[in-house]
């Protein structure tokens, strides 16, 4: 265990992200104290009844007041207006940094309201489960996994970029630098379409008169299952997330519309090769994926199942 | 451990379906002999070194000879085929099933071939891995997944229906009946419009060309890589499964794009509350999985990671 990185910590935010990270710095030894806020009077009392945060304040200015590193843990719509709460309070000197899924927006709501005497540098962890809420962190979300850190403009201090990246270092991150709209684009493939898609193949299942809701369930093995998962993140992040990355989004959206449409053209013409071909290359992605170090090549369709 | 519920079993094909069936009727002491066949040589290399079957036969015909019960394990294409050639060795009053994803074009494929002696009783585990092959079965697979038995039609003998039913509670599964049609429409929703939807969102990662795939790669764990796992299935058994059951899964495929292109619209628009809406709806039918025991509450895309 080294010396803290910052002596304080403000999460503005107690979700899955702001307590994975509380329990990742207590692990490391990462900071001298954290501080707590969320909007919800129930989420305070539950982060009081099970310790997340050293201390849990009543508003977000006093969480955020004489720390040295203020990380916006809230959901993307919401950025704006925390900023705007806090940067009275904000120590000359700290560093102002975020956890979202997109990043060009939540620059342009944020920036705007930071004094000239703080940094900003916007973040975001790619980890996360299907489970939301002060009580779903845990401290090895992190692990191996990717953070991606965008400064706000060329003008940011290396010093702080440094510093944020070894507390995230030291979460068990990978750190990566990227610039803001190439970030959206990335996630807008790996992360947003699929999820959009996911809801709406849910969504279908949902819908359909010939086949039961108990059906689509007890049956949901077959490969579904995998879609339920994914569409069973956090209703308001998500929304927030389409919203503030909407042209990327739409752009690679319109991509798998073209693309899908041509397989369903293959699938009506009777083309086994043309479909062959297709599933035998995004065979070789997942391999790379698994030699990448961000998935096991257990089988996962298989896996122990509870008895009813 | 019970009296085995048929003499001798032969399975034709030896890919993850059949190599899982071999372990789970040992483990349960099922039946007295298992023979194997498979189209391969390095298959039945493979087989016989592993101690795949009790006797690996190098004709599917030398196989399915003298055996009470016969299931055909191989792609839904090639079912006819085989049929075909086991037909002339089938004893009197043996049981002939299958494994495929798809019940109709089977049925019609198979029927003809076989003689009247015999019990046609087509059935489908639903469970797998994204593995194929003679090393990637083991006995746990069947265990609390569903089997659904498809009777060809009405006159089919319930005694042979009941005995096969035992087979698979056996080796761990639940069963159900259900009509050919019904299956492949229920199958469609579950299974083949979201392993195309996979297939088809990694392959527009694929091409894109201002991401690269090692970013693609890197960054999969935001949900991305939930799909590559559909996406790395059998390509020969999906190619098959897409053309035989060709109207239903177009049919949804049809259903997925309208209903994709409603929330496409909800974002271009910011309709933030159809979204919302939409995605809370969603998150509830994962609970009813949870709850029916076709998946565990442990967080999934947290899940440990090897280091790179």
């Amino acid at each position: 265990m080294s010396a803290p990185v910052y002596e304080r910590v403000a999460l503005i935010g107690l979700g899955l992200i702001a307590s994975s990270m509380f329990w990742a710095i207590k692990r490391g030894g990462l900071a001298g104290e954290v501080t707590g806020y969320a909007r919800s009077e129930a989420t305070r009392d539950t982060a009081r009844r099970i310790g997340l945060c050293d201390r849990v304040c009543d508003s977000a200015a006093e969480a955020a007041e004489g720390a040295d590193l203020v990380v916006l843990c809230v959901p993307v719509g919401a950025m704006g207006s925390v900023a705007e709460e806090i940067a009275p309070v904000l120590k000359p000197g700290a560093t102002v940094s975020d956890v979202g899924s997109v990043k060009r927006s939540v620059i342009n709501a944020v920036a705007p309201h930071l004094p000239d005497t703080v940094h900003f540098v916007p973040a975001h962890p790619l980890a996360g489960t299907e489970h939301s809420g002060p009580e779903s962190g845990f401290a090895e979300l992190y692990d191996n996994r990717w953070c991606i850190l965008v400064p706000a403009d060329e003008t940011t201090d290396p010093e702080a970029v440094a510093r944020l990246r070894a507390l995230w270092e030291g979460m068990g991150a990978n750190v990566d630098e990227m610039d803001a709209d190439h970030h959206d684009l990335v996630l807008a493939v790996t992360s947003h379409a699929p999820h959009l898609i996911a809801y709406t193949m849910v969504g279908v299942a949902d819908h359909l008169r010939r086949v039961t809701e108990s059906e689509v369930i007890k049956y949901s093995a077959a490969g579904f299952r995998d879609f339920t998962r994914i569409a069973a993140s956090d209703p308001t992040m998500w929304r927030d997330v389409f919203l503030n990355n909407k042209e990327a989004t739409l752009d690679i959206l319109g991509r798998f519309t073209e693309e899908l449409f041509v397989l369903q053209r293959a699938i009506r013409m009777g083309d086994g090769d043309h479909l062959h071909e297709y599933f035998s290359r995004t065979r070789a992605i997942r391999r790379g994926i698994i030699e990448a170090g961000q998935d096991t090549e257990a089988p996962d369709f298989g896996r122990a199942a509870k008895k009813p």
